[in-house]
């Protein structure tokens, strides 16, 4: 098949150490020149922000940093950036507080250095996010990108590590999708493969003991580039599924992710036979599903929407809104009969398996 | 092991699609706004430029492209594009040509659109060059990436494939290497071994028939991974080797690499056992000296230096000149007689067996 794609890599610097991050910060801001710093970490993340930006100058700390980033919030703390003449946004925490620096960025082209704490990964992307009342508006910004972001797996020891393999379960979930999704290409591919990889690695050392350096390491590692590799390629027939399950059904976001993974992966592997290729090898499997389905048995992951709230009775009306939402571009044609199959099975639990 | 590096992404729109040059500059042009364009094209590569530039207007064609980027001529091209008020360069060609656009940006920081015709790699790089009378100065600037690159395969048609395999065991090798060199990281090296995959399938394709398009594609793919992997990890081993030889006693470049490439795999391997997997895999071996190696006997790639004009009586001292340039990061420790026992192989086209 012609190789036909447009791939736009976002320059960043990613500076990646374990215990490493106050160091790295110091180092970091020195580098940019930063004279008026503005660091923003929730008030509960204090303490870590406190010791990661110990080496520098804040000029302005700032903890007003409320969840899916409210207009009025990124209004107000805009306004604090540009009256102390903020020259470096410093954030430190999970994704809503990247999300404020980012909301601070896209307005007034302040740089960001970000010190992630959870595997959200919205440090590695472009994306913005903000809420208006209860409509969430989302949009694309070179300028929100983060100049560097700097990993330290030892900020995220204080994750649960129950919490910890549910998001990297949906880490795991934007690596795979990655592979279809419409704006897929070989790089995605690649630098998803990479993810998967280090997720199938990490999350079992991180399942095993939630303290394990090398297991927090690559799923933080893992995290990264499935953010990379999902904002480039956009989402795939996994997550049309699961924002419909969510939103209509509202079932919760990383059982559901974690759940239908393994069906939409036996659904299209035979369908894209070089991405199955490259899932199967990342995963150290000689196929896409049975690696997949060994983690999750690994992982106790669970097995079945109907656990988790989701009726056999709504079926048919949740096939019915999914359908018109699959990309065009999915390797396998989609039918409103293929979809019911797939969520039959992944509410009963059932071992996937499709016709190829 | 513990993860610890420092990785810099350059950011870098690709543009890829075999026969679609012309379109995507000139979409590409539009984009960027561009009002003056200097079109940068070798004389001998004319009829190409005028075909990829027919969609836009050049304020400037520009045609006085000379090896190695001579500075007088460097600065000539610079008054040019300062006098006429150039804000975008295009360049068509190879190395050179867009070395000279490179040349110009650095000191004007007039961005780049490069579409190359060869797989030198540059394009994708922020590694520029100069020559004063014979020294060669290279140096490192964000502002001679390009800020696009056109790759469209097509273009490479006319190279022949005898030239087009060796150039493309050049990237090989720069890939492989990448995977040890001094700057690696797991970034690298998954880009590194996505470009082996591509260069292996690619180089086969057009050493069977020049014309084939999913070889060119391949091939130019991998040479494009290549250039970005090796310009993040910096020079390993086997480069090191290679500039001796090549400098000291004069042996022909792409020979020298080829030849010189499984021996370094076969030396280090043993000792990078995450790197050779990832090599193995990317040739679609079970090992990483089978890999290459099989991928060598299919192009009929050179064999031994004693056939390019290496002599015998000349490895004790080559191997001295070579012995301080190893990088301390080498994965395997680095001896004077190992040196000598790698070169005596190479020289002879022996099997390459190296005790673990």
């Amino acid at each position: 098949m012609a190789l036909v794609f447009d791939h736009e890599t976002l320059g960043q610097r990613v500076l990646f150490g374990t215990g490493l991050a106050q160091q790295n910060l110091t180092a970091e801001v020195a580098r940019l020149g930063a004279q008026t710093v503005m660091v923003i970490a929730a008030a509960y993340e204090g303490e870590i922000a406190a010791t990661v930006t110990a080496g520098i100058t804040a000029a302005v700390r700032y903890d007003d940093v409320v969840q899916h980033v409210p207009i009025e919030k990124a209004e107000l703390a805009r306004k604090v950036a540009l009256d102390t003449g903020v020259d470096l946004l410093v954030c430190v925490g999970g994704g809503s507080t990247t999300g404020l620096a980012k909301a601070i960025a896209m307005t007034t082209g302040i740089p960001i250095v970000a010190v992630p704490t959870t595997y959200a990964g919205s440090e590695a992307t472009n994306v913005w996010g903000l809420t208006e009342g209860a409509r969430k508006t989302t949009g694309v910004d070179n300028r929100v990108l983060p100049r560097t972001v700097i990993y330290d797996a030892a900020l995220t020891y204080s994750l649960p590590a129950g919490l910890s393999v549910a998001s990297g379960l949906n880490a795991l979930a934007h690596c795979i999708d990655s592979m279809w999704a419409p704006r897929t290409d070989p790089i995605n591919q690649a630098l998803a493969a990479e993810g998967i990889r280090a997720l199938a690695s990490g999350l079992r050392g991180v399942n095993a003991d939630g303290q394990d350096a090398a297991g927090r390491e690559q799923t933080l590692y893992g995290a990264y580039l499935a953010a990379v590799a999902f904002a480039s390629a956009g989402s795939g027939m996994h997550h049309k599924i699961c924002h419909v399950l969510g939103g209509t059904y509202n079932l919760p976001h990383a059982q559901t992710h974690a759940t239908v993974l393994s069906y939409v992966t036996a659904f299209n592997a035979p369908f894209a036979p070089e991405a199955a290729t490259r899932i199967a090898q990342a995963f150290d499997s000689t196929d896409a599903v049975t690696g997949l389905n060994a983690l999750r048995t690994d992982l106790d992951a669970p097995k079945a929407l109907r656990d988790y709230g989701f009726e056999e009775a709504d079926i048919p009306e949740a096939a019915s809104i999914i359908l018109p939402l699959i990309p065009a571009s999915n390797p396998r044609p989609v039918t409103d009969a293929a979809i019911q199959k797939l969520l039959r099975a992944a509410w009963a639990g059932d071992t996937p398996i499709f016709e190829d």
